[in-house]
């Protein structure tokens, strides 16, 4: 960036960077090497070779080790560690996503889930790329529900082993990464039995190839080939015909098998452990989650500089073309997104912020776990398909060039589809969402009345919010602020809060009642739970966008640099305006919204496009992605 | 298809497959050729030898013949010919663009544009496949603004030839299929001028490569390279050189010189000349609408298949795994996806049928040409954009194993992306179908005052919906039809009717309105239309919706079997009570729903959802696509 550079970017940059801006920039400077600039046209051999290559580089710099303890090379920062994939995720996805099984799944499992003696044999190798692994937890018919997988670990107390099996080709591990050609070593999750009983899911270590990479005995590998993307991860499918492992391959933090077979564990029920041990995990949610976002900000970077450089028709009297941003029709496409692209970049700081805290300060703190997980999985979701979304937007609005591989944005959109399945299908994860929050009061429902349930939900429910919002105060003025006439005022910052908070309350109240309805009325629970899909949907997005909005207000409240502040004010102005008037429907059926004020929404978003678009190439120069990565000839400076 | 199939598919699919379902069977016989079964992990060079191979397969075949007339090899059906492409979009994307560009777009040039020594010289090498051809259009500083582009075909009278000249690489002829590799022969688009008069674009034949396929003197062409999609097809680009041609290659129907070199025209005005021209292309958007519901179909052939076959999560106190689609959620995806194809399925047969009017019994019906044109664009605009959202929507609702390209989603996903995009950019295109909806006033306006022009406008729009809808008359009755209340009775198809009918006319008088007061008020008038540009594109969507549930309704009527048809009535009210639905934000801001009905809306779609889940199978069997194009191992009967 030169020194006609716009007095904000840097500023800017900073607040979108976070507390781990140097961790970021380091991954910066590691990028611009020639190694990691954007390939096409190479075969999936090819770029499984490129990815592979890019690995090994990686894992001589810093990215890894943040995410380990000290004890075994590490350096114990996992925030940096995440902010370190965030950047990443600038360059190579399928670097991005290999990097994320090697050290963020299968070296997290084997942090999280193991005990010491895993530690010791394995995490250093894990760190410096020397040994590759796999976590093979999906099965070819389990994706979502991974609890009834079929893969078996059982002991066999003759030799003080675990055998590892596949009951039949529906039981198979499938889509896991470093599969088809590079994994020595998988965690392999399967239903643990000792002494004929059954302990549920554990992840057990088991060897897949030997040194010279061949598959080891019992093994078989297949490639699960082609796919829409992310052609450089070798995803294959991993089949166990009664494997043997040493008793201690079982990662036993969790659940334990003693000298003389006999399991034990520090929780009782099965399926508490059983999220417990899917909970430790949560960090992978939270890397794909910044990955989405730091992908969006590359398809928007490309687009936006198009938008700016390439002009169609002739204004009328005149002979000069116009800039394709300067339609109001491209500025509709582009600027709101960027708006909800800096709000979740905000949101996402507050995220790893908060697993910092819970990997650091807060171990052992369940309610901080499970308002880390429901977060994790709440922006997972958001993150992802507004990726989706973006992306493709961007390139219908770069037009047939966009559609041009060279100009990136095919493989940006092909790389990131996925996103919304894989670390959990953003429609379970949606119910797992709206489920938590339902959580609390589930226990008290069997001895209220049907008021008293109402009253118990909003109760909860606000003091919920109140809890995560506390910092701003707002709640109290909720009922002050809800607009409600036709008056001229404007919508500020905590008016517009006020009106996604008290729709998250709303949704989930009503969720609440209508399935405590159901359940009385001694219908099938499936059905009760089924009808309120859709509901529970809502309930998981109303919370999402609340979240968001709260996040992305505090931080330009944070922001020191007066102009800086001022501009991203706007953006976030946009940000809330633009979601409100997306769901405006919702705020009209539930009198929040005048047919005259829903209006006037629509006509502000309009003006703050026009008023931002000025705007719109240094807000994209402050996602500070390195020239040498947006090699699109569309988008030259 | 076995003799367990249920009885309604024969009658529906007859039904989609409309008066031309000989022709497509005789297409769909010739893709069950193992020739035409889907393919995976090719390189870019293989996919381009082997879409050629099928194109010279296709070249056998009627289909090619139907589009031309009998006098020079042809079957004169263009609508055979177009239900033709239809069929063949079942199979591979890049064989229908490559066909469509040959046969289509080259091809229809050469009959449309060309006169007698045009045909004689060249249809039946066209036809039989021996003269493969180019349609050298968009320039790479010039794609939706066509009327700018920059090339020149200039008269030299001392030779009686044309010079072909781009005057800059921005003039590069772009995008264009069959240039990289394939072609011989190129209709090119050039501003053209004689004795030093300009007389705007025209089109002129260049050869571009001689038989042994190099590139002839003075013409340069380059690879496009690496696609999204489509990479079967051999994008490129064409630069001239001062290449000089005969004065005949001049495609003259439009515009001739004469011996002396004087330039003559039935069309005086340039302007209109060029949008004539145009139109007479009208068959290529037509084709590519068709193939967009022909892929969405295939898409959700394989989701529906995958969501029946494919159980996740047990139920309650149970040992059964729950069937994705009897998740709401799943339903909710797939369901209304499924009753919007049908219905622009059914718009496009009514499509398919004015173009065969236009193209045989009205050829120089100017209003019906304009009719069709409208149509042609709103109709690809609707068509192109819902597969984009649904092939997505198939792709997730298949998780992990919709990804892998032997699922077959990811290509389709691929080959649409650009559908948006050529043929007119879908933004382009929208606001095209408003101005024509605008433009039968727009001579008047100076003439009235503000108040006489509203009711100016509503009159007239008002004619033009009757004038399309007369056959159901159901116009006069609109005012009483109009929801307004919150009773209990059920939205009737007329009603559903009305309420569409009645935005695209409230929709339409708003925006005339709008832009009178804008031009009025003396402000410049880019300003103006930029301001009111979100207004034109939801009056094109709104006559879309209209259009589109108008077809659909009069399809159901004329359904002769009783189940078949009362199947497709449940289908046609899920699309109106979706379509409404997802536009229920405006017809509350306009009084035309209350809160308490829109919600009903919501609830009408879960419930109709519900209905149909049953009934999903039999309506994607009804789309016919033979077994042999649907590989994808979870879409296995």
């Amino acid at each position: 960036m030169g020194s006609g550079e716009d007095g904000r970017v840097a500023p800017l940059r900073r607040a979108l960077d976070g507390p781990w801006w140097e961790a970021r920039d380091q991954v910066r400077a590691t990028l611009r090497d020639p190694l990691f600039a954007p390939r096409y046209g190479l075969t999936a051999d090819e770029q499984r070779a490129l990815t592979l290559e890019r690995l090994v580089a990686l894992a001589k710099t810093d990215g890894p080790a943040w995410l380990f303890p000290r004890a075994y090379g590490g350096l114990e920062d996992p925030a940096a560690g995440i902010a370190a994939f965030e950047v990443q995720a600038f360059s190579d996805l399928s670097l991005l996503v290999k990097s994320g099984v090697q050290w963020g799944l299968f070296g997290g499992a084997v942090l999280r889930l193991g005990t010491a003696r895993h530690h010791q044999q394995h995490l250093a190798g894990i760190i410096d790329g020397t040994l590759l692994g796999c976590f093979a937890m999906t099965e070819t018919g389990h994706g979502s529900d991974v609890q009834s997988l079929r893969t078996t670990a059982t002991y066999d107390p003759a030799t003080d082993e675990l055998v590892v099996h596949t009951p039949d080709d529906t039981a198979a591990k499938d889509y896991i990464g470093n599969a088809a050609l590079h994994g020595r070593l998988a965690v392999v999750f399967a239903q643990l039995s000792t002494q004929g009983e059954q302990h549920g899911v554990h992840a057990v270590l088991v060897p897949i190839r030997d040194d010279a990479g061949r598959p080891c005995p019992g093994v078989r590998i297949e490639d699960d080939g082609l796919k829409a993307g992310l052609n450089g991860v070798d995803n294959g499918r991993l089949l166990f015909d009664h494997v043997r492992v040493p008793r201690d391959a079982l990662l036993d933090r969790f659940g334990q098998i003693a000298d003389d077979g006999t399991y034990s564990s520090p929780i009782d029920d099965v399926s508490r452990r059983f999220f417990t041990m899917l909970g430790t995990l949560v960090q992978g949610r939270v890397s794909i989650s910044g990955a989405a976002v730091s992908a969006t900000k590359c398809a928007l970077t490309i687009a936006v500089r198009h938008g700016e450089r390439r002009r169609q028709f002739t204004l009328p009297g005149g002979d000069d073309e116009v800039p394709l941003l300067d339609y109001r029709a491209h500025q509709r496409l582009l600027l709101p997104a960027l708006a909800t692209t800096c709000a979740l970049s905000f949101a996402q700081l507050v995220l790893v912020q908060e697993l910092a805290t819970v990997l650091t300060a807060a171990p052992d703190d369940a309610d901080a776990r499970r308002r880390l997980e429901t977060r994790a999985a709440a922006m997972k979701v958001a993150t992802t398909a507004h990726a989706v979304r973006t992306i493709q937007t961007c390139r219908e609005a770069c037009g047939g060039a966009g559609y041009l591989a060279v100009n990136q944005l095919a493989a940006l959109r092909a790389d990131t589809d996925v996103f919304a399945t894989f670390e959990g299908a953003n429609t379970v994860l949606q119910q797992l969402v709206a489920k938590t929050l339902l959580t609390r009061y589930q226990a008290e429902f069997g001895e209220l009345d049907a008021r008293g349930t109402v009253r118990f939900v909003a109760d909860h429910v606000v003091e919920a919010v109140i809890e995560r919002s506390g910092a701003r105060g707002i709640l109290q003025r909720i009922a002050d602020l809800l607009p409600s006439g036709d008056d001229d005022h404007p919508f500020d910052r905590d008016r517009q809060l006020a009106l996604l908070v008290w729709r998250e309350k709303h949704v989930l109240d009503g969720l609440a009642r209508r399935l405590r309805k159901g359940v009385e009325s001694g219908r099938d629970a499936f059905a009760v739970v089924n009808d309120a899909q859709d509901h529970l949907l809502l309930a998981a997005s109303a919370h999402t966008d609340a979240l968001v909005l709260e996040a992305f207000a505090d931080a330009v409240d944070a922001i020191e640099d007066d102009d800086a502040r001022a501009l991203m004010s706007k953006v976030c102005d946009l940000h809330a305006l633009a979601t409100v008037e997306r769901d405006r429907a919702w705020f009209l059926e539930h009198g929040r919204l005048t047919p005259a004020r829903s209006k006037a929404v629509t006509v502000a978003v309009n003006d703050l496009c026009a008023e931002l678009r000025p705007h719109a190439r240094v807000l994209v120069d402050a996602f500070g992605i390195p020239d040498e990565l947006i090699t699109a000839p569309i988008a030259q400076r």
